[in-house]
């Protein structure tokens, strides 16, 4: 079978023939049909995550798929010859023709989900399902999330709207303030301009939105956590920027702010597998729309390192997909 | 009365004879026998705490005294030619002469009590009760703290040896190793050994250490997040270096760490006055004992500048105080 390989962290992307591995107990085979660029496969190349697998390593998380083949034991058999969403599991990964997941990271759909929405069926929704899950629990009337222009950013504007929380959208560019307003975004503001940290200050004391969610990180969660309201929380959940989180001591010392980080992984692990099911079923009715995915453009396995290049570049354009024939 | 005053943030000390205030509804003015410099005094003199007084300003935030006047109201009356350990309220500052305050800030004791001791009364003693506090309430066994050789450092080790709490002390020096171990310290790292994050983190892995108080931020707060077992927080209550703390994401958004920040006033406030009034008298009964107050040095109010410039270059020696006569 073929895959994209990488050989250590930051590495160039190498395609390889690779023997076709055989699924263990409660594993199964999946032949991939699609598998999405999302910004933590960023990070996984960056070699970040990358304590939580060997190099070298075939990159990609999540995918949609058929079950060719199972291993032992009931699930894996419940799956055979299924349409499936999954993510990883162990040490394969979805850039590749054909994937080893353990059978309960796979989810049935239905035959004529489309391969691309099926692929991108579960980091990004269940990140915003759990964002939500969040405000709520603490009893958030408002939010801000600052990768807004992002497939997760109008995931979480949909369900905020939905769920009467209000939230404050911050961009980088002035097309993505346009693209969020034709989108139905209420609150929007621009990162680049001089006086970004004075508006988000006026905003976020006027709507009380004590609740980040920062996908940036380095200087740019000073001017968050200096601008929240006394006693916001930031939760940080990417790292757009490569530098340190730079942070004012007076902020968390005097101002009672918090900083705490999600990982989705962490975060489902920590809940219990009936109420990820409860998520999962919640997903699927939303699929097509309040989460539906936009595609924007597909490479081959061989264009991989085409394709990184691209996503970085238009990472707000919509999803870049691999997709397998 | 002769009080120091400074004009704004960074500035220069000098002693002025102004108006000696009247105690209002509530208040008291208290001659003041004693007040210590605090690292917080040397944050408030940076202007880091400026929005909580307005310039000019009296620095210094407890003190010993006798109330000398009393404003209306029963709590003044009851106050009146009593011995009191007190702290500021409204823009009022210890280092003069006369102090007016909310009669509610001062704790009558003994005419016994040592002036120096009852002048470090409240800020140290209730930090480190509520350091121990914050470490039952969340069940940890073990705690690091990185301003080990400091009074309050010397008291955290006293009252976590009481509660059967283990202490990971961090210092700069070998000479404060060595102090430490005199004083009986258990475990001790020196941080300007190279492998200082190495052998923390084989420490704080080994006690199971999840609860990090940090009293120095900037680049040190990196090593400790980094070094921290996964799920731990950081609780940062001072900066003894100016900097910004600087962070790296991973250790947050994978790792599951927290950093929060800790200060006195608004810790107690979030509390009730019950339970304040037991701190107190848990407090006056380990006065002498777990948590006396080491003095090193007495300054006039004449001698601010040269007194401030000492206490910087001294700050583990013991406490330096203003004493009034």
């Amino acid at each position: 079978m073929k895959a994209i390989i990488q050989q250590e962290a930051n590495g160039k992307l190498v395609v390889k023939d690779i023997e076709k591995p055989k699924p263990g107990k409660g594993e199964v085979l999946v032949k991939i049909l699609a598998s999405p660029i999302n910004p933590s496969d960023l990070s996984l190349l960056e070699g970040s995550f990358g304590e939580m697998r060997e190099y070298p390593i075939i990159p990609g998380i999540e995918a949609s798929g058929i079950v060719v083949e199972a291993g032992s034991g009931l699930l894996p058999k419940m799956r055979l010859n299924k349409k499936v969403s999954c993510v990883t599991s162990g040490n394969g990964g979805t850039w590749a023709e054909y994937m080893i997941t353990d059978a309960k990271k796979c989810i049935v759909v239905d035959d004529e989900t489309d391969d691309f929405q099926a692929a991108s069926f579960i980091v990004n929704p269940l990140t915003a399902l759990a964002f939500i899950d969040i405000a709520k629990k603490y009893n958030h009337k408002a939010i801000v999330n600052n990768a807004a222009a992002s497939n997760l950013g109008k995931m979480l504007i949909n369900l905020a709207n939905k769920n009467s929380i209000e939230i404050i959208n911050i961009v980088r560019r002035n097309e993505q303030v346009e693209s969020l307003k034709d989108f139905g975004a209420k609150y929007i503001l621009n990162s680049s301009e001089t006086d970004f940290g004075e508006k988000l200050k006026d905003l976020s004391h006027k709507l009380d939105a004590k609740l980040f969610f920062d996908a940036v990180g380095g200087k740019q969660t000073k001017t968050l956590l200096k601008s929240a309201p006394n006693g916001s929380e930031i939760i940080v959940y990417a790292k757009l920027d490569k530098n340190d989180i730079e942070i004012d001591p007076v902020d968390i010392i005097q101002k009672n702010k918090k900083i705490s980080g999600f990982l989705l992984g962490n975060y489902m692990t920590e809940k219990n597998i009936f109420k990820t099911l409860i998520d999962i079923s919640r997903v699927k009715k939303m699929l097509g729309n309040e989460i539906s995915t936009n595609l924007n453009k597909t490479f081959s396995l061989e264009e991989c390192n085409s394709a990184i290049s691209y996503y970085q570049s238009n990472m707000s354009k919509g999803k870049v997909y691999f997709e397998l024939k």
